[in-house]
């Protein structure tokens, strides 16, 4: 069976700016999918803020297995709603990838408990991105570095966690660093942030780019069912102990209530 | 000069439970500061969930080097504004300490981004705590492992993210285990999750947890100036890189603008 | 593609120890490749301590995609040489798993650059392990807790580094807790310890424990094909730099050397 | 009381090389020492190679709070029963901080469990350290970045384990990245790998340098009482055990026996 990806896109300069419009005709999304869809074992769809729901109904979440998230300037137009929605999926088990100015994406920030800030330059730099994490799955069949002509620059410090594992770190010509590949879990969901992908640049027809994608798709796919309630705290009662314990002391709690929140 | 301590509780099941009343005739966030204000070069105070803005205005945040949180019953209560309060003092480098069901507060779920869900019984029953990072700052004194004859039990899975480090890992007489001792940084901020506190058990008077909360104050405590925006992102021009470079390209943003959010 | 796997026995006690002989009539290496051997996609294989070269010569190195390690009594009758070579081959991308007592011998201390000890007893007690990392692919279809009725017990605190993840971790009837599935990377190899499997118990009967080990091995596995050199450290002269750099200032080495070691 | 710091140096290359005897005419060691000794708190001596031990008598490691280690040309010189006295005082509680070369140290890889290979270039090019983790305590007083205009180039992919924290990550004129500064704990011993100071350049005598190493070691210093033997892994017998257990099955070991290695 095929992983199921959804993309994401924001889908607001490829209508605004000629130059973008040029580079992805297909749009931003589109182009990601089709990539996508040039692998064996992955099907890709696309929905974009404009859809109803912004395309994240329950039903198109309850059949993505691996989500992925590109968005810069509308960032604030995306339902609260919706971004509890997406972060409960996440919770559940869906995977999740992040690009770029998705860092500071409402689900992103969601996801990380932090500002996720850093600093930026547009002015068609060369970036070059290095492998940290010998032999990474997202890594696979990359070389040790490569190069993209044309990037944004987004500089450290990163006001993200910790992650598990750091799989690739970007060099800027104008002198800066970043931390360019980025694993977590939250919940029962894997995220990766991945940070190339300005939208005035051919970034995502590169190959390498498309390679990592394409590799963290695989990487952040869970075949184990979706958890139902990833919020679920439930009461195991005295009689439900697993060891033979006597009730003791004073108590605020009913066997079985909910507890507080 | 001392560490500037605020306990923040939420006051509620002291007035309205004569056990609570008790064993706590100081209230918990009483008991917990008059313990820390026995320890050289730790200044505590309390506020409380009644106080006008919860007792956390901008000027209280602005004094306190690390703040302790305990609530329980009124989560719910806790303003959202308030919420993203405390968390921008975090992110700007303010040290904090979630006591036990504080798993479920709102800025401790804010900075986890995770459900933080657990299972729990109200039993009285023994919880043994075990280090498991030895020599780690906030086990200094306490030996390998410690009781609680009456605690609440929480048992794993513990729907946290991966902390730095764990540092207790608790045993319950009913068959569960729970990692009891967890940090975390969030921007500039030291985040530590203790376990036990139940408000109908004497916990807070035990010497052991004492010794805990004041060891995780002095680990939580940064010297450093707080950072006043924790989340500017700014842009650095090409007439500032720090090396030097080209503009080339097309490019979307005018030079020194805020960027998208 | 199958997944090849190497499980290495140590083979004392089951010829020295009438309890263990009857327990494991197919050895306790056997019987551990006899399960694996059950599931599609994997093809196991053994060796023992007696072999030459213990059975691990750089041939069935080269032929190993995951190596598994069970060893109690004989750690000292490992051959420094053969420890090496099998720390190379994780370092260039072999998967390795060590069960129970491996916790002591000479490749997982190597690996960990730590003492690796713990708390033991052995007295046939009730082990109960705890899901710690929901939707762990080394945790598929385990429930959320599963016990062993009969174990040794290992306790905390246990010397190894703070892992990648935590996977499980166990209750004991005695009172004590421990880690008992930890992730690792080494150089490109994945590494994953797993506490359960004394001798004189059925542990390796049993179907939770075979299907953990299953599922590690599927973590464990790395397509990729095996790094020649892992210790490669190469000069990248200023000809060969990425971007055009001038010598300047004293040196010490001439262009191509090997550096110190 | 004063933390007490022994600085390791190889002491070869200041008097071969006329160079580096020229930029560091107090020799390496004693140039790292002085520049701690400027500091409150901070009481630094020096040991070499060419002493008795090497300099690392077991009176001498008892009554050092924090190593710091830096060779070259010479690693192979040094006894491996000096490294194993070193790891153990690591284990038990001493902090380390292995400087540039050290990479390549036996104690350092033996630490780390890992090849530590990298890539490298002799060049003076310029190295630009850019701080990750913001309020780290080894960054304090730190700006978010600064630079060495004389540097050895240490490029990615780094051989070491995934760190607790990465601290510093390096840009380098010549378009590589390099992981600068990183923090592992191992037994109960805390370590801080810091990359700058080849031989040839002024590198110790930088203040952001001096600042770094001096902020690490207090970072590092532990005040607990060393473990005696970090290696002990006891066997608590069933009449030793928290909770009442009845001995059950079949056994290998007798009481209190030691336990087989």
């Amino acid at each position: 069976m095929s992983i199921r990806v959804t993309v994401w896109g924001e889908n607001v300069h490829e209508h605004k700016n000629k130059i973008v419009a040029q580079i992805y005709p297909l749009l931003m999304h589109g182009t990601i999918a089709a990539a996508l869809n040039g692998n064996k074992g992955i099907t890709a769809t696309t929905v974009t803020l404009q859809d109803a729901e912004h395309g994240l109904t329950k039903e198109k979440l309850a059949e993505t297995d691996v989500l992925i998230w590109w968005g810069h300037v509308a960032h604030g137009d995306v339902a609260d709603e919706i971004v509890e929605r997406v972060c409960d999926a996440v919770w559940g088990g869906m995977g999740v990838i992040f690009l770029h100015s998705a860092h500071f994406s409402k689900p992103f920030k969601r996801l990380m408990g932090a500002p996720c800030n850093l600093y930026w330059r547009e002015a068609g730099e060369r970036e070059r991105l290095w492998v940290t994490s010998r032999h990474h799955p997202i890594a696979a069949g990359i070389p040790e570095h490569f190069e993209l002509e044309y990037e944004e620059m987004y500089g450290e410090p990163f006001g993200v966690p910790e992650p598990l594992e750091t799989v690739f770190i970007s060099w800027f010509a104008g002198g800066e660093v970043f931390r360019s590949g980025l694993t977590y879990k939250r919940g029962a969901g894997k995220i990766f942030y991945f940070r190339p992908g300005h939208e005035t640049y051919p970034t995502y027809h590169d190959a390498n780019v498309q390679r990592v994608i394409a590799n963290a798709v695989k990487w952040a796919y869970n075949p184990e069912a979706r958890i139902a309630d990833p919020h679920d705290g439930p009461n195991r009662t005295v009689a439900e102990a697993l060891e033979p314990i006597v009730e003791r002391g004073p108590r605020l709690h009913q066997d079985g209530e909910a507890g507080y929140r």
